[in-house]
């Protein structure tokens, strides 16, 4: 491990720890009140802080005072709904929001939750994590009472999620609004006129939905208007992508381009495509949303929006410490990348 | 949620969760006596068991003794090697244990840790988890002691790794050793002669080991001898597998394949190769282990050998509440799967 440069003479956990005779982690963790730490250690830091007049800040008065060293992370998704899988999206917010804690020197407890489940109860009585982030799809006026108790309650939380003026809460969300205008014009520029938005476009689904306002604006900034019969409700699978394009196609609607809020619902949209005979990009134009790693290598390349899970882990953890050291903490929107691949290349084919 | 189909009035969990109004799952929770059922509504769920004289089976005494309802996983490996990114095949594992755990109503509480610290005495004093889950790369020697003092504490522990002979704990792994031999076996077939081998070799790594004795056997059969010259250490990313390339040719070898020890050495040997000016597979065949997502989408795709990630979370999930239950585990390996894609093709490119 590199040594940071201190100041001349100034006492760091790395004399602690040798002194004490553990690993610097460990001495981390002891002034952070972790539980991990046996009491036999812990005292044995203590004594060292105190030979070698440490300046302990003020979160090292937990060591005496104990905090959990843990932030938990509830995901809210169905764990019988696929038997085998978490949705790629938040597998890879898994992968960072884990890696964030560890950086940070904490341990992250993760645990599914259904969204009607009484989770808020749950979590706000325990001593379980010092707070929580909250990740995943669901309705969320269904779930923002619980929202505001828990904020009621003095529980410190962050959620992935949209940006939304009512909210009870802090939240780190990437500009969904402007990802979805983005596609939309990409998809304008190629020639495409008729583009139908699959996905929720309701208050319910705050995300969806900015993605589907963007798409709007895009399309009268154009002179055209978005068209209810080309929108149809999907959640983010691959069924429900299917099936939203059954849905469209029993209508008789005529459209050449597909707009997926996400891109597990444009391979499923793909697939339904493919099996009516239906060619992308040549015959419709396809984009997603996500940039899950399933995008890159679907045939053809599906074109999409990147959302920055490494650095959205990251903020989440960040802002969620900064809560717990009782900051004040702004709900914050990260940008998002269009990344255009073969999928929506539609005048190219033509 | 779907009823399971039950015996003529035998009062279930969903009986209980109906009358003391709470869902089946806070049911499941209080019974396991997780600490995320708060203390009113635990004493709600006693009253409706003692109420409707349900069969409380041995696991429900918890509703009095107090288990932490949580499986802990810890995760070898340096969080601040790679700033960003978990190794794929981790990543992976990661999200088949938390599923894993959340269909048997538990939470995970995932810990990086360094193989030099004193997690097991840690883990071994606190009461965050009823179990550990241990996963990732490193010295097994260097580290076997530790495993030796978590199973004389009574620590509950299943390890992620190759099963030995004198190993202290349950371990669950793939088999290696034929996922070596497979490899080894297809590239002769391609008509390759010196096959080269990226990766630790030795007892201190015993899952790249017996890859690698699976590697000596198949070409012993084929009345070749593996030859030293033609082996160079690798530890699990691209960085050094390009330096392990770069090692066998500073050294003048000649070889037509290479077989690396991971997906992650492969790709970074076929960086290596490519800045040489030689060409995969035309030049040399090159194969992988792990088959994590990047390795069918690298050009050109990478024969490997698949893990499968979601069946080994599944068993260690499985061994580990086994242990907790007090039944006797048996470490076991799971098979793997030869996935031949063009890398390797080195015949055909001839």
């Amino acid at each position: 491990m590199v040594q940071p440069v201190r100041e001349k003479n100034k006492i760091t956990s790395f004399d602690i720890a040798h002194r004490a005779g553990v690993s610097q982690s460990t001495v981390s963790r002891a002034l952070r009140g972790s539980p991990l730490v046996n009491e036999e250690t812990r005292r044995r830091i203590q004594a060292a802080v105190e030979e070698l007049n440490y300046k302990v800040d003020k979160n090292a008065s937990s060591l005496r005072r104990k905090h959990s060293g843990t932030l938990a992370l509830l995901l809210f998704e169905d764990p019988t709904a696929d038997e085998s899988h978490i949705n790629p999206f938040f597998l890879s917010m898994l992968g960072s929001i884990t890696r964030a804690c560890a950086q940070e020197g904490y341990d992250l407890l993760v645990s599914f939750q259904q969204l009607s489940h009484d989770w808020h109860a749950d979590y706000a009585d325990t001593k379980k994590a010092d707070g929580i982030i909250l990740l995943g799809y669901g309705d969320y006026l269904a779930y923002r009472d619980k929202l505001r108790k828990l904020a009621e309650q003095g529980t410190r939380s962050v959620r992935w999620g949209a940006v939304l003026p009512d909210q009870p809460d802090v939240s780190i969300g990437c500009d969904n609004h402007a990802g979805g205008r983005m596609v939309t014009e990409h998809l304008l520029a190629q020639g495409c006129r008729r583009i139908a938005f699959l996905g929720e476009a309701s208050t319910h689904y705050p995300e969806f939905f900015a993605r589907y306002l963007g798409y709007a604006e895009a399309l009268e900034q154009a002179g055209l208007a978005a068209d209810q019969a080309l929108q149809a409700d999907a959640e983010s699978t691959e069924r429900s992508g299917y099936e939203a394009v059954e849905t469209l196609l029993a209508r008789g609607e005529r459209f050449d381009a597909v707009f997926a809020a996400s891109d597990l619902i444009a391979i499923g949209a793909l697939q339904a495509l493919n099996a009516r005979g239906l060619q992308v990009p040549r015959d419709v134009a396809l984009a997603g949303f996500d940039d899950i790693p399933m995008a890159s290598f679907v045939n053809p390349p599906l074109t999409t929006v990147l959302q920055d899970t490494q650095q959205a882990g990251r903020l989440l953890v960040d802002a969620l410490l900064r809560l717990i050291r009782g900051e004040v903490v702004e709900s914050a929107m990260l940008p998002v990348t269009l990344k255009v691949r073969r999928s929506s290349l539609w005048k190219q084919e033509r």
